[in-house]
């Protein structure tokens, strides 16, 4: 692992910071690819996702914690940022939705806390690698 | 192997047929993630892409042929098609170029038949399954 402080290139780093819908990859069991859109939200250290635990994306980074994140600028469609790393801890979202919430705040959703799922949870990716275009 | 033309769901064909920019996740050879926005061409029963065999992209379809595509519908972010599959074949461009240049015409693509690589090659993905949202 590395200090992705400095492995994000600054160029690109507004491709974390603006509500863009990601794509993830992740690797099924049976070893073949998955890739859906996803939201995200980067600390500066750490991206973290809400998925429900009965979703395969979980099955997936359970079996096998490598992912790889890319996202292009929806206003300049040949600049775009990919950011490999592994999912670190995938933990309850407190109280029942809390950082679910934060996202939906954040891309302006349309979900209300009382609909979250009881098996939702908070997924922790720390980068590794980067690459880039545009 | 499944009949396509049943598998791509009709209600999201359109993510196929219109220029929408995809994000296609391959396995490296050391068995970790990648994700890489893509150009695609969907003729009803393949999805074709271009890239050059110097890319990182190559080397990991050579060690292992499946992939997955993933498109959201920009004007309506929650609605997406998955397609996973496997590239099936990996061809000369004819002509230096000539599906590389139908590709930059169906995205209007800044590119120009000059410059076309002579490693570039045709990527041919055969669907196996789908998921959708929206």
């Amino acid at each position: 692992l590395v200090d992705d402080m400095t492995t994000i290139p600054p160029s690109h780093r507004d491709l974390l910071e603006r509500p863009l819908f990601g794509h993830l990859a992740t690797i099924r069991p049976d070893g073949t690819a998955q890739s859906n859109p996803v939201w995200y939200l980067w600390d500066g250290t750490t991206l973290r996702f809400s998925f429900s635990t009965k979703q395969q994306k979980h099955r997936n980074v359970e079996a096998n914690p490598s992912v790889a994140l890319s996202i292009h600028d929806p206003d300049e469609p040949y600049r775009y940022l990919e950011i490999r790393g592994v999912i670190e801890t995938v933990e309850p979202d407190p109280d029942g939705g809390t950082f679910f919430m934060e996202l939906n705040a954040r891309y302006n959703g349309p979900f209300g806390k009382s609909l979250y799922p009881a098996d939702g949870a908070v997924y922790t990716m720390r980068p590794t690698a980067t690459s880039k275009q545009g």
